[in-house]
């Protein structure tokens, strides 16, 4: 019927003309920094260490054959079908497996609540929580994708910080106190306890105790953000936060797409009867449901009994690639720059001199075809300009290795040029850090990774689990 | 590790606990009439003609078994990976082909955004106008889907009266005009003006004309939620209001639900360059990006040509049913009712005499294991009482018969039981209607449907397209 009128007369299509509609959180709603950066790292000649993606290469094709046509022979009409917003519960069969593989045991379909990917958890989370100005706390550095997602609700976020221990659990009740006196309740507290993304530690015992203690007598809201948890290459198993709490105070927050596949778009909540009940009425205007073609295939693969050894081969390539980016951190950052000895999980945080802006770095090292998230996407205050998240799991070994030391070569550039306008040495310890740490650095790895002695501000090498 | 605490203990989880931490949009928000209904029509016994599904059962299993193992052997790595925020490009060519089919030429791939389902689109639009009290106009009366969706975003909704020809445009000027008096400008005007869910009505040519001036000249957008356009039964097809815009000021909401599949959970918005930014921005925090497994299905079949085939299989089985559907309203209904005779779509709207409310008659339909959707759902406000939406394409035709002759005698009885309390003998004319028909009813189509000589208030019966 009627074309669409040529490219020409969009020119017209300026902001102005619709910038009065929009809402006051779009005005303050930002882009993800790694999702702006999917643009660039698509590009075949970039080495990527921004992402956050498994490396699918390890799912075998043959399997997702078998997978597709068992699907396609027994489940056709259902896959093709809608499905209840809770989710299906083949599904959930699946999901409790997951589950009781961290170590919880029991929980009850009825509390599960299968979601558009991880993500939509935490979307659906704020939606049923936050109103403009309502406080949530994060750790610093936080999950970068949350940052829009909490800035699209307008909260308020409180920021914690971490040492390699994870969130700093006094800090976090001093934070309280502090909101207490403002006669301020924060909505709830958000954490990604195990293999932080982007810091790469994870939260001792104790400090997971306590913080469940915490939650109950403060009567607070924590989602456990656990998308890594089975991703370990060293060290023993901790309990999550949700099997310490017994799904009281704590909102379960679990995907597929670090364990199974990103391409499902699965995760899934499990929160009590009351917070579930508006997650489920959330869901039903965001969504309506999450793809029974994705559930059932992600309910057929895991009735293969396959997805142990799927896991197992992630686990025995990411912690390979671990120990290349740890390697090649040593051989090319030198003593420049402080990482995270990540004990598991897909990302490490790097720390730089503070007279280097790792956005600006950003710019550089794609001009050197590599790419990194910039430690700013990961803080709401503007924090975070020297550090950077870099990820292990996506590219090849070669390509880990290769991309550290472009990116260690920038960095000694931009040390070198530091050095000659200001006339200065660059000490060997770059970041100065007023706090001293709690118990003090960890000499032991620190000594491994060519580390200074520092520790604090959620820069700290080295885990301590 | 730690067991999840009995079930017992889970009583003192009550609401009062975390009733203080919802967000205001969360105390308003409800659950819509048609995804409670959910649980209850999965039941096997159970005639539902309150869905809104497809019938799937149309879609030959051996092309899903075909679509999926050329899915797996040629995309199983992409399939399986996350992808951009924006949609495929392989999907997006399938949109394009869609559009195409419905008179809609050249739309840019840079301006479609895939999302998660339609529904997403509706969630994102409101994500991206909306504050607590923002004017949106939508018809009277409106998808169930979109109340609960307007209400979390704490809008004022504004709805417009339909006849048989649509959204009345005149009365829509007009409330644009008391809304300028009062200084508020609405955000968008929502509209589904092809085979319109729930009423069933189509907007006529003349009305879309002006609809697109209206928003021109007063720079308001429109969201033109189209997904039953293809599915024509009779009649000749109408351009969308995207075409006859130029994509100006409407914004397009498209899904594979119902040409396709709805268990592929994949719609799609085509919106100008700063609206679409934005929308693109909240897919970000929202879900990160949809299922690439879904993409890659949809786009695999979309490539073997065979998907015209597929939607004169659907145009063919609903037409019929939609017949069988007229067909029994005229045997069981009688003269208790008037209802809309829609030329495509999966929808019609029968309105009861006023005594009778249609919630009340849904528990009484229950028992008798039929069952619909009450017309409250489609109202913000509190009307459509007495109004029911009735689904024609997801049951067989022998249980369309069967369940609307349940229904009727319900009906049927509950006259005769209104005629004994009150003594009054049942107007053949159900529903009183003080405004004058503009135009007056249709009287070839009312005889045709025995329907009584009345119009107006969006319950007319006939369609005049």
């Amino acid at each position: 019927m009627t074309t669409r009128p040529p490219t020409g007369s969009r020119s017209a299509r300026d902001l102005e003309r619709y910038a009065a509609l929009f809402s006051t959180r779009t005005k303050v709603m930002k882009s993800s920094a790694m999702r702006d950066l999917m643009a660039v790292i698509a590009r075949d000649d970039i080495i990527s260490l921004a992402g956050g993606a498994p490396d699918m290469t390890v799912f075998p094709a043959e399997v997702m054959a078998k997978v597709m046509s068992q699907l396609a022979a027994e489940q056709s009409a259902r896959a093709l079908q809608y499905g209840p917003t809770e989710g299906l519960e083949d599904v959930k069969e699946a999901i409790i497996e997951v589950m009781a593989a961290e170590g919880t045991i029991g929980v009850d379909p009825q509390d599960i609540l299968v979601t558009t990917g991880g993500q939509q958890v935490i979307d659906l989370f704020c939606r049923t929580l936050i109103d403009p100005g309502d406080v949530i706390i994060a750790e610093a550095p936080t999950y970068p994708g949350a940052v829009p997602c909490f800035g699209a609700y307008e909260a308020d976020v409180v920021q914690v910080e971490m040492d390699s221990d994870g969130m700093r659990i006094d800090e976090l009740e001093a934070v309280l106190d502090q909101l207490a006196r403002e006669n301020r309740r924060p909505k709830f507290i958000y954490t990604v306890p195990t293999f932080h993304n982007p810091a790469g530690v994870t939260m001792s015992l104790p400090r997971r105790k306590r913080l469940v203690e915490v939650a109950a007598e403060r009567e607070l809201l924590v989602l456990e953000d656990n998308p890594y948890g089975l991703l370990r290459y060293e060290g023993d198993p901790l309990p999550t936060l949700y099997s310490l709490d017994g799904g009281q105070f704590v909102v379960y927050l679990g995907t597929f797409s670090k364990i199974f596949a990103a391409g499902v778009r699965l995760g899934w909540a499990v929160a009590p009867g009351p917070v579930y009940h508006k997650l489920n009425i959330g869901k039903q205007a965001a969504d309506l449901c999450s793809s029974p073609l994705s559930q059932l295939f992600v309910s057929t693969y895991f009735r293969t009994g396959e997805w142990p050894q799927l896991l197992s081969a992630f686990k025995e390539r990411y912690h390979r690639r671990r120990d290349v980016m740890l390697d090649a951190l040593a051989e090319f950052f030198g003593p420049e720059a402080v990482w995270t000895h990540p004990q598991g999980g897909l990302f490490l945080w790097a720390t730089l001199p503070d007279f280097i802006d790792t956005t600006d770095l950003l710019a550089r090292a794609l001009e050197e075809n590599v790419a990194f998230v910039p430690g700013r996407g990961a803080y709401l205050d503007g924090r975070g300009g020297s550090s950077m998240r870099l990820n292990f799991s996506y590219v090849s070994d070669e390509d880990i290795r290769e991309g550290v030391r472009r990116i260690g070569a920038i960095v000694h550039e931009q040390v070198a040029l530091y050095g000659t306008l200001t006339g200065t040495v660059v000490p060997s310890s770059p970041v100065a850090d007023e706090r001293p740490a709690p118990g003090g650095p960890d000499q032991a790895l620190a000594d491994v990774l060519h580390l200074p002695r520092r520790a604090g501000d959620g820069r700290r090498a080295g885990s301590s689990e």
